[in-house]
């Protein structure tokens, strides 16, 4: 069984576990950024290409910024916050797309503001836009044409975005108010690890540009193809091929768009998952080793530092610093202290003899990690760290403190004093 | 079909939705305070009677308090910031249950300062306590003798309590090591709707004091029966018959426990659900009325003020101010703004035509409401309101700004500055 990729010699990181309190998140900063440049480089063939990092993903500004500043990777926004969190990282204008649905007014305004692309969800939400995005999108939803998957469910079932039906009218009803600038995108998968599915989406949108072209007189400038580019979770599973998503989609663009002459047209993501979910670690303490019907290690960490395993019965590998070459001879359900029987990190999971105050490594947290955490049982979130190349850490974001949990309790004419 | 109770004339709801920013949670104190008194009426009979309040369900001071000072109710904490919730309510020494697991020293700590009743969850957490508490308890799981339900689970694969073959030691342990006041404790199933059910918990709970007694010498003065008691989340189910729990463990404790001598002995449950649940709403405006492959009412809450639907599937009872008798010919999914397609408070929902504009009241979400919730998607929390029996209203929690969810991102020396 694969150990997965730990971001520093083990004996290091055991080090900077005992140095810092525990739990905490590390992000790795070197593989963020090699994984985010191999990614774009594999797109070179595009006109333009952008990621627009899925700030919903790892939304913290030292993160974004890097992605930023040294990939040229934008932000996909879903609320006003994470447009906050796009300006303080310096990323502006098209560099910024706001998907959103069921949005808020004062969302639009932020994103007209910070000169966005406008990523619309609905043809209804045309009238709510406070005034005219310079580049507005839609988000389509093929409805019954893709089958989704497990996550995110059926097209036809979900939420987001316009239907066949309506899409070309979306974009007649813009280019009449008098929008000059012109994407589409789509979401049809989560953590999805077939090539071909990705492909797909690619065709799906490029035929559709032609269609835009044909029935709306609109050219499309960019395409979002969306997140859901999967990581494998499993140490069993494979990586996406990358470059085969990309080759393929190359193929599919000279025929579909620059034979048909709707060339340039840019191609981007939204992917968060991808970029930085590999690279995000929960380095955590073992505070009890239990015996009862089952052998249970007790962490310090809970489901309110990940919310993936409990809310969606999901894997994340877990080793133990220092004994990944031991015997995995032992069954354990790894739990946080919560009471919720689903606080559990991994359930009959073989792992090395464990011993109360030993560290283990919840991998594949880089993503829908910390930004999922809860308060729930008066539960705390914790600090993330960034690890650089050199091997110092930089806080990234600090602890929280009983006082930031009683915050929304403490307010003039408050009824009870904490 | 039942509209659900709702805790105020319909025109007055409207007119406090329309003044007060939507969404916000509104609990009836009226409601709370009648329905907790007519719980512990049912158990005059006991020697003594108290529900330890699940902190958790409804983790504000303003509840706790009301429920304590008014109705003697103590409190079940399960973290170290609810035990400063019960200090700052006014709860003190066996009026607080630290019901932990996987516990950190530092609540053991603090729970004995304040006196609380300790409820160990393990053989091995007895030599983690800084000191002896006054009055020691421990969480009992019957495994394989009980059922479980299907939100806890089966108690063998629960993570919690001890098992059946050590529960006898551990009372010897603490009775050699000198502690002079016992309970016990057990918490199997969540939600329950089956009276008999809590029934056969208390049959349990009084053959194991009996056994405790006979073979470790220790007179058990509290049994603590968990929560666990359910609510009607659908219309179509029934209340639980509180009277019928009661008169059956009355004559257990009279067969049980009288005639063996083994009284007194003090009833608890750890209630929060059933005290509160269905007497807090979340009032909410609809934002965007959309037609896509499906119809779909989105509203300003999200699943960040309310996880149950989305984590568990659970049903929420929805009504529409001003609109409760009119025909529910209409089907929507109501949903929230994430982007997260289980971000739904109700699928397939037969409602009646709803406008944007209109005020949605989710029901029973008086307990796992606002503390379940999350800042996913830079998602806020919002108010608190408790509605008093003169129709007055007071804030007892105010509503997340973004400057609270930047709040860890601000320190000295943060990378970014946001």
């Amino acid at each position: 069984m694969s150990t997965k990729h730990l971001p520093m010699e083990e004996g290091k990181l055991l080090e900077l576990a005992r140095r810092l309190p525990t739990p905490f998140y590390l992000y790795d900063e070197k593989a963020i950024l090699e994984n985010a440049e191999a990614f774009r480089r594999e797109f070179s063939w595009a006109p333009s290409f952008r990621d627009y990092f899925a700030v919903k993903a790892l939304p913290n500004p030292a993160i974004v910024k890097l992605l930023a500043e040294k990939e040229g990777f934008g932000c996909d926004c879903s609320s006003l916050p994470e447009l906050y969190i796009a300006e303080a990282s310096g990323v502006k204008g098209r560099g910024i797309m706001l998907t959103s649905n069921d949005t808020p007014v004062d969302e639009f305004a932020k994103a007209l503001e910070l000169g966005a692309v406008i990523n619309l969800d609905d043809i209804s939400h045309i009238d709510f836009l406070p005034s005219l995005p310079e580049m507005v999108s839609f988000r389509y939803n093929p409805g019954p044409e893709r089958t989704g998957n497990a996550i995110i469910g059926n097209p036809v079932e979900a939420k987001y975005g316009v239907p066949k039906d309506k899409i070309v009218e979306c974009y007649r009803i813009m280019k009449e108010k008098g929008v000059r600038h012109f994407a589409l995108h789509t979401m049809v998968a989560s953590n999805e690890l077939d090539a071909q599915y990705i492909v797909e989406t690619a065709r799906m949108l490029f035929s559709l540009v032609g269609k835009i072209h044909d029935e709306a007189g609109v050219r499309i400038e960019l395409i979002d193809l969306g997140g859901g580019v999967g990581i494998p979770y499993r140490p069993e599973q494979e990586r996406i091929d990358i470059h085969y998503i990309s080759t393929e989609i190359h193929k599919l663009y000279e025929e579909m768009v620059v034979k048909k002459h709707l060339d340039p047209l840019g191609i981007s993501f939204e992917c968060g998952r991808y970029i930085t979910g590999p690279y995000g670690y929960l380095v955590s303490t073992v505070r009890h080793v239990t015996h009862k019907y089952k052998e249970y290690v007790g962490l310090d960490a809970t489901m309110a530092d990940l919310m993936r395993p409990g809310m969606y019965g999901a894997y994340h590998h877990v080793t133990v610093l220092g004994k990944e070459k031991a015997p995995h001879d032992h069954v354990y359900d790894v739990t946080g202290s919560l009471c919720e029987n689903n606080d559990k990190f991994a359930v009959d999971r073989p792992l090395p003899e464990i011993q109360e105050g030993d560290v283990v490594v919840i991998h594949d947290a880089g993503a829908h990690g910390h930004s999922m955490g809860f308060n729930y049982n008066g539960k705390l979130r914790h600090a993330e760290y960034l690890l650089h190349a050199d091997g110092t850490v930089t806080m990234i974001r600090r602890a929280e403190t009983i006082d930031d949990y009683f915050a929304t309790l403490r307010f003039p004419g408050a009824p009870v004093r904490i």
